[in-house]
């Protein structure tokens, strides 16, 4: 018997970039650059090993408060607070979440109405998009690419319209690199200041960057705390992706319904993997090493592919690199399906990213250096055979 | 800066299951019957422990796919396949989820357009009225209180409208532990076979029945099968809820749009949680032993404070008690605040499982016999000082 279901859920696309990732896996020998998965997650695990042990001998693993573990959440704000100045009361403004992709569907569905906008800066991270479509939102992007990877006052004040609910910022940006400057962040302070428009700030790369730059956050501009969310987590950081574990920090008032939407998605986080970020909490050099080794990825990647490709990111952070293919005559779809045919190598192409095929793909260098070289080598192959 | 949210979002309330559990831990030497906790969780850590360990060694712990681990889809179809008869193939009819939650969250999400009715067999757990709020959809209660415990077909058709979008089914039931019978789904399915319904049927406690008695399913009847969501997971008959790993088999055609409404929400369940679960399916005497451990508490909870309630549901499932305290001559939060204030005894009162206060309380019983004992003893005693 086919029944309606619901027309936002219909409309909703799964994600590109995991549709490459099997595509991937489907063939052998392949040196795969689709997700963001920094490589040295064992470490991270013989690292916390002992004392996560030691800690579930000690600790009831049931069910946890659904604002999370309250040490995880004092010790998340005593990061957030040494690390950026980000002041949240751990009690009642900080909800430990499945990932940091959970907070962003739980913010979207806590604030938007039927026809909300959302402005999005492009290009951006895949489920920002689908999950606003999915509660029947509208999103207007702002194109770095064609503003010079600046954000102009000029060009996003034209984008505020009534109906404009909340801006999204993701610094450093996934899939450019992209960091906001203070330039940029004063340009959209500037223009949304006088509007009721929700901040987004997906900051789950900040402790990724390089060159020794700082990265700036709109939580620098203390008028906007009432109406900002801040997302972040430990699966970048601390190469924790498959734990899944992230928070969301916001002002009481919208984070108490936040928690109740988030106890509706999945009850509480997994109180196993909570008690693995406290240990990995303890560890500030996994993050430091993992600035160290995707700093040097990042030189080598940049300086070997710049001659190769029409146009190349130059990431300031976050470990990815954006690259304009559109000089192999393919879309980026093409692109990225020939390239993995011919030689084994596995990107993702910018329709995972933006609303039309720009020519651009993205590679994940967050792997192995010996690895990472391998692959280059194959991409500077990639149609000198023909 | 004040904004208006969503809509439906606010209406949504937190959990009073939860409330009730913060309130018990503000107390001190309460003996705590709120969750459905089962007291075995480190003994299943400890069970699945060295086998867990060996896996992370040697298996990634990134991201799983979308899916969940295709390993542990193979586990369960097979697990669903031998218990239950239920044949869903692993690579596109199940998804594994953060616990038995989400998938309520997300199958609603999937299916639910504004103003669409869900029946609900009253009392209910918590998170199905809210998840169905939360999407804009509409609650019809089906009173099984008012109905001697029984699924009565001219009731039930009275309930259908051309709104109604789907049934859902929780057998055995929380809070009352009612094991839905044969005759049961009879009823409900000669109601709903000629209506474009969908039916959602919460499987978590199917394994914890007691007398020996078999817990059926609507998912016997095969041409329910092309609009039937099963819902399950480990969190109850393996003592794994801080785990939070559950699943969703369904066909093909809706599951693929329940799939991305899950990346939507968490991008993927916990790797970690899976490997985990994966090993717990090795174990089956984990769930006997749960079995066993709760019909003992059952039988004694039951006698023993069948005297002192007006009406007492015998549960044939699960592990609550629910008890109609109205001859205390409080309302039902009003005797669980009571309770706890004078005995330290907490449980949570009916406005949780129902839309009005039926003077009921919820009792679970998965704890520690010789704490079962001195909490019965305690509620014994409510009001006999006095």
């Amino acid at each position: 018997m086919k029944i309606k279901i619901n027309s936002h859920a219909t409309t909703v696309k799964p994600s590109i970039i995991r549709e490459m990732k099997v595509l991937a896996d489907s063939y052998k020998n392949v040196i795969d650059f689709t997700l963001g998965e920094p490589h040295i997650s064992h470490h991270t695990y013989e690292t916390i090993h002992e004392g996560l042990h030691q800690r579930i001998m000690r600790s009831p693993i049931g069910y946890s408060h659904q604002y999370g573990v309250l040490e995880l959440r004092e010790a998340i704000a005593e990061y957030c607070q040494t690390h950026y100045n980000q002041d949240y009361d751990p009690k009642s403004e900080i909800v430990v979440t499945t990932g940091v992709s959970e907070p962003i569907s739980a913010v979207l569905k806590t604030i938007l109405e039927e026809g909300d906008e959302v402005i999005i800066f492009s290009p951006s991270f895949t489920l920002y998009n689908s999950n606003v479509k999915m509660y029947g939102g509208k999103v207007v992007l702002y194109d770095m690419i064609a503003n010079e990877m600046k954000v102009k006052s000029d060009v996003l004040s034209e984008l505020i319209t009534p109906k404009t609910k909340a801006i999204l910022v993701n610094s450093p940006c996934n899939p450019t690199g992209k960091v906001f400057s203070k330039e940029d962040n004063e340009a959209i302070y500037e223009c949304i200041k006088d509007h009721p428009i929700f901040v987004i700030s997906d900051e789950i790369y900040r402790e990724i960057v390089f060159d020794g730059v700082e990265c700036p956050s709109l939580s620098d501009y203390q008028d906007l705390r009432d109406r900002m969310f801040i997302l972040n987590g430990v699966s970048k950081s601390f190469a924790m992706t498959g734990w899944r574990i992230g928070y969301v920090l916001g002002p009481k008032e919208y984070i108490q319904i936040v928690a109740v939407v988030h106890q509706n998605f999945v009850a509480s986080a997994s109180t196993i993997s909570q008690y693995a970020t406290l240990e990995a909490l303890k560890h500030p050099e996994l993050t430091k090493n993992i600035c160290s080794l995707y700093e040097r990825n990042r030189n080598y990647v940049y300086e070997q592919l710049k001659p190769y490709f029409k146009q190349v990111v130059l990431p300031e952070g976050a470990f990815y690199l954006y690259l304009d293919a559109s000089n192999y005559g393919l879309s980026s779809y093409e692109f990225a399906i020939e390239l993995l045919k011919e030689q084994r190598v596995a990107v993702v192409p910018s329709v995972a990213f933006e609303a039309q095929d720009s020519g651009y793909v993205r590679l994940s260098y967050c792997c192995d250096f010996e690895v990472l070289k391998e692959g280059i080598a194959r991409i500077q192959n990639f149609r000198k055979s023909l």
